[in-house]
């Protein structure tokens, strides 16, 4: 039973709160039972310690089980030393130490060469919440990768693991990427990209969404600039009423791919 | 201008951040440049004050031309002063201090003697940005108003006001009402009553969303009971890829009234 909230091992999954912390140990934390279930029965090989409070260990039996079944140990520790772990206010007394993902020599390359049908690149998106919530719908509507700008948040950042709620560990999500060169990549390789933008002139309803496609979502604040729109196959609008400015990036993201999903007549 | 953080009536706008003192003074408080816009052109008779930095003044200065025109009086304060009154982090120079809706005898009966077509209830919904983001969703996609069941988060909280982006301005959001006397009501006025939940037989494309129809939406955490279900005409489900738990409850709203939007061929 761990029970000094200050052992360096307990100061050791604190720092990787931080981006730095994060990169320097090569690892990333998943916090609460649903991430850590996802990460035991989809990234087992990633996971790298599990620490839970006895009353966690108890409630969360289920996705624990499956931690055994996979010869991953599950280090008792107290409600403090969890607490000192993370700097979340309700941590559900259960984690993950994960690794990250070794970036290969060219990520997008061995997604591509997976023919995907149906992939999300996200531009400097800045908001974990926002970031999370995009992967969890990618998810949800059968995507087959998230793509990530440079410039936009880590997504193995506590507030964004937490709310893509396990799907980070679902799927391909590839980060770091130049924007342009992106754009220009996925059209080269017969992979339709549509800005998603309020000044599209073509409405969702209308898009055509049977081909290979990507969406491609601008910064929460300031959307797409006219040059990356401009390099996209087309510019659809998800209709709103008049009186509404737009939607935000989660939202938009959410019908955008729910709309690719029913095109693709993927599981639903 | 007013520079003195510690005036009276710097913390009579601090005491709305709460609900109790939103209750006693009859008033809340809209932050930032959308939703003082919004509320001054959509509700310009309920603006009791506005507070602006001198910067924010400069900046947002067609927002507050509309203020002038309506005849709204729009107070010049420092930025410790704007920073005392609210909890943002990030206040944007700019508030409005609103009167609260005067709960009519029975604000619900308004709202169905005007035929409404399409309605969400949002039973015991907690999370403030969720509420929101659902006020928004239905403002967006055409619903005629919001009904909030009672033990729900208080829609003039400050963070929900924020998430609404100025949408609490444009449609009805009757609040405190007793969730299964409402379904009832919807029913007995013809409202087709959909309850949006991941056990639901039906799926989302294949719902009947034709006629006046109100989604009924559980809470964040423990979903829809079977009880409130079975009164409902109707169980949906948003069908997603098998490996993923559920959507959250923003974007399963966000989903369902896009659908309803397009069935009612509300603008879009």
């Amino acid at each position: 039973m761990l029970s000094n909230p200050r052992a360096d091992r307990v100061r050791a999954v604190r720092a990787l709160a931080r981006r730095q912390g994060r990169e320097k140990a090569g690892r990333f934390v998943a916090e609460g039972p649903q991430s850590v279930r996802e990460a035991i029965r989809h990234a087992a090989a990633e996971v790298v310690d599990i620490y839970a409070t006895a009353e966690a260990a108890d409630r969360y039996a289920a996705e624990l089980a499956d931690a055994h079944e996979r010869r991953l140990h599950v280090h008792a520790v107290t409600p403090e030393v969890l607490a000192a772990m993370v700097e979340t206010d309700t941590p559900q007394g259960l984690l993950a130490v994960c690794r990250l993902p070794q970036p290969g020599t060219d990520p997008l390359g061995a997604l591509l060469a997976q023919a995907p049908r149906l992939l999300v690149l996200l531009t400097h998106v800045r908001d974990p919440g926002n970031a999370g919530t995009v992967i969890r719908a990618a998810d949800a509507f059968g995507a087959d990768g998230v793509l990530v700008s440079e410039g936009s948040v880590d997504v193995h950042s506590p507030k964004v693991v937490r709310s893509t709620a396990g799907s980070l560990f679902h799927l391909p999500v590839v980060t770091g990427l130049p924007v342009e060169a992106t754009i220009e990549r996925l059209r080269a390789h017969g992979i339709r990209t549509l800005a998603a933008d309020g000044s599209g002139q073509t409405g969702l309803p209308a898009a055509d969404l049977g081909p290979p496609h990507a969406w491609v979502m601008g910064n929460e604040a300031w959307g797409l600039p006219a040059e990356l729109r401009a390099l996209c196959d087309d510019v659809v609008r998800v209709p709103i009423h008049e009186r509404v400015e737009s939607l935000n990036l989660a939202m938009c993201a959410t019908v955008c791919l729910w709309a690719s999903a029913g095109s693709h007549g993927t599981p639903r």
